[in-house]
């Protein structure tokens, strides 16, 4: 590893260890002052970034890749709010989780601290630098951030600001530190922590991103590589309900993580059921691909073959098929999902249950749209991404899943008996 | 990897389905039975323990491994019993960890799940068996346990049981698994998690199993590699608290990784606690190594090197060192330690404060025994071990640290704006 990549990493660690212990009015006054100069600095961003989009225009890029990379104005405005909605989030370090006192006399606390470094390795969109940055902040972490190399220019006049905020406040700069090399070793270097500097990875991006940092970190990974969502509609669902949940979980947003891709339609109600929901998804420019008994449906209704089950479409095109009941729903969903979010729509609250403690997805709703998988929805304010992974963080990561905790113990000199 | 341990992995996803949904009284049901087969069957399992022994005779094994390999009928006692200690303990499955309620009316529930499958790999203790196998099944874990080859006449006598408990109650004998192969390239396997069977590897043994573990691990580990556990006597210290603290905190028990085995004495106090620390150890028949300014003290101490700042003795062996205060006490702490275990004895609470802050270990204890880092002491009933890894599980992992979350969301038809 290079000197200059170790000593990012040792300046990380050596900054984390203040941060753990700045007030939460330091950390705020830091975003507050982050904000004032993203700011203040508007211009400097916007032509940084006209840098990056000629460069761009020259690589015959997606256009959604070049929307992702555009800032304007108003999106740097965006930007210096959101640092302000951190700032004006409780601070997470420091609860008391859980209190209690031992027979002996001895107090044992549950406290929150900070995890410690966190690498955020994201894709060419440059306000993620920002979004990122603050909420390791906020959360008493140190970030290291390597941006797409087709964003660096924005990214660095983004950086800037963070920088010069976090030294008004008095805080060490490297707190948050921008990787501006763009040699592409340096992810993989990240992904195994730099010799013990970083304690966790949170991947921002595409499913190739996130398939490669899953593969190949040897740290611990926040991150969720695919959202196949379902809405299962039950025997004993409000057919206007279904209709507007399942429109709402694949149509009002179909490129986030939390948009359904299937729909199950329980049998018994199939017949009244698939002519309804099949015309007012293709009515709102839905493509329906369907199994045999969806097909008998509507001619509007294409065939699905059994890759369209795993599929995440993140686009307005939808899978649908016919299941007998909750059981084979839950079967279907333990098969091709992605343990991510899963909704039930039922008037029978037993049924409800039975999806509910049984689906294995981190986020499991009733009667209630896929699209609220989302920290802001939980009310977590802003989030760092979804994790699908078991342990820690599950769900919606927002700055207290950024924490950790120590046990406390007060005595009055307990000895532990033979 | 074979058919047979690719099998093994797709029965133990299976059993975890169905024990996820196991109710409390099942699993308690299962538990008991188990503690009744292992009396039962205590001739055999005694039996299958001196084929183990005698063969192990023959292998000139130290006696401390002959004596962890030994079964007697008071220590089959002591593991039936400890079935029933963990079958009185709560469930931890279902707790509602947290609720609220959303403005759109929507209540979002966190509630405790099981992880799912855990892969338990041990050395030759027959007891880790039944121990580690009912916290997993408390838990709703499956388990696959792989215990060391010296052993596995009495493991295999003793998985019998516990299968046969599982059976009595109705459950998949799958749920608890046992190895039998002496394959070692299983173990290789095991960390790789199993083609996606296992979740979580818990290893319990000594140092070189975990470092193996820890690094060739491509699924989560909870674990501690050591035990460096420090005592801090503060200059404004009660001395006969220190004395207490420090002997009960070295030598109630040396084999265990909450044993202390760096003293950090604050130079203003130390003509007076050296002598009467020093005194008080080597009585006990500890051997003391000190810095030159610990040496001045007595003629009992031998020189420390630098290379004893930062082992673990296991052994009635105490490295002590004269510092300058609490910061410097603090800083020993964080570049000789192993973010396992340290305590500090002050009257000063505000220096007690910054001690408990600072020290960025899963347990931190101020005027108590480092001794106390264990489950049972926390109150949490029977430990799988004790993690130092900052994510998910830190200090002991009882059943509850043994379950992960999701979150239930409850609606009446909500969507999500636009």
């Amino acid at each position: 590893m290079d000197a200059a990549l170790s000593s990012i990493g040792k300046n990380a660690r050596h900054a984390a260890k203040s941060l753990a212990l700045a007030s939460t009015e330091t950390k705020n006054a830091a975003l507050m002052a982050m904000a004032g100069e993203i700011r203040r600095a508007s211009k400097d961003i916007l032509a940084a970034n006209v840098h990056d989009l000629d460069a761009a225009k020259s690589k015959d890029l997606k256009p959604s890749f070049v929307d992702r990379l555009t800032l304007t104005p108003q999106r740097i405005e965006t930007m210096a709010v959101g640092l302000e909605e951190i700032a004006a989030l409780p601070d997470p370090v420091g609860r008391v989780m859980e209190r209690w006192a031992r027979p002996n006399g001895m107090e044992i606390s549950r406290i929150a601290v900070p995890i410690g470094v966190i690498g955020i390795i994201y894709e060419s969109r440059p306000n993620v630098t920002a979004d990122a940055g603050a909420l390791c902040l906020k959360s008493g972490n140190a970030a290291i951030l390597r941006g797409g190399s087709d964003s660096l220019n924005s990214s660095k006049a983004i950086a800037a600001c963070l920088q010069q905020g976090l030294k008004s406040a008095g805080l060490d700069p490297a707190c948050i530190q921008l990787i501006e090399s763009p040699d592409r070793a340096i992810v993989g270097e990240m992904l195994k922590g730099l010799d013990g500097s970083i304690d966790l990875i949170v991947p921002r991006g595409g499913k190739s991103l996130v398939a490669r940092v899953q593969q190949d970190a040897r740290v611990p990974v926040f991150s969720h590589l695919e959202g196949i969502c379902h809405v299962y509609v039950d025997r004993d669902a409000d057919l206007e309900m279904a209709k507007s949940i399942v429109l709402n979980a694949k149509m009002r947003r179909t490129g986030v993580c939390g948009s359904a891709e299937t729909i199950l339609v329980d049998r018994p109600i199939s017949d009244r059921a698939l002519p309804l929901l099949i015309r007012t998804l293709t009515d709102a420019g839905c493509e329906v691909r369907g199994d045999a008994d969806t097909m008998k449906a509507s001619n509007l209704v294409k065939p699905a073959t059994e890759e369209d089950w795993s599929t995440e479409y993140l686009d307005a095109i939808v899978s649908m098929r016919v299941i007998d009941g909750v059981d084979a729903a839950i079967d279907h969903i333990a098969r091709y999902g992605s343990q991510h979010t899963d909704a039930i729509v039922t008037a029978n609250a037993a049924t409800a249950e039975r999806f509910l403690k049984t689906v294995d997805s981190a986020i499991v709703l009733h009667n209630a749209s896929t699209q609220f998988a989302d920290g802001s929805e939980f009310g977590f304010g802003a989030e760092i991404g979804i994790a699908t992974g078991k342990l820690h963080a599950r769900g919606p990561v927002g700055v207290e899943q950024l924490t950790t905790f120590k046990y406390q113990i007060r005595g009055a000199g307990q000895i532990r008996p033979a």
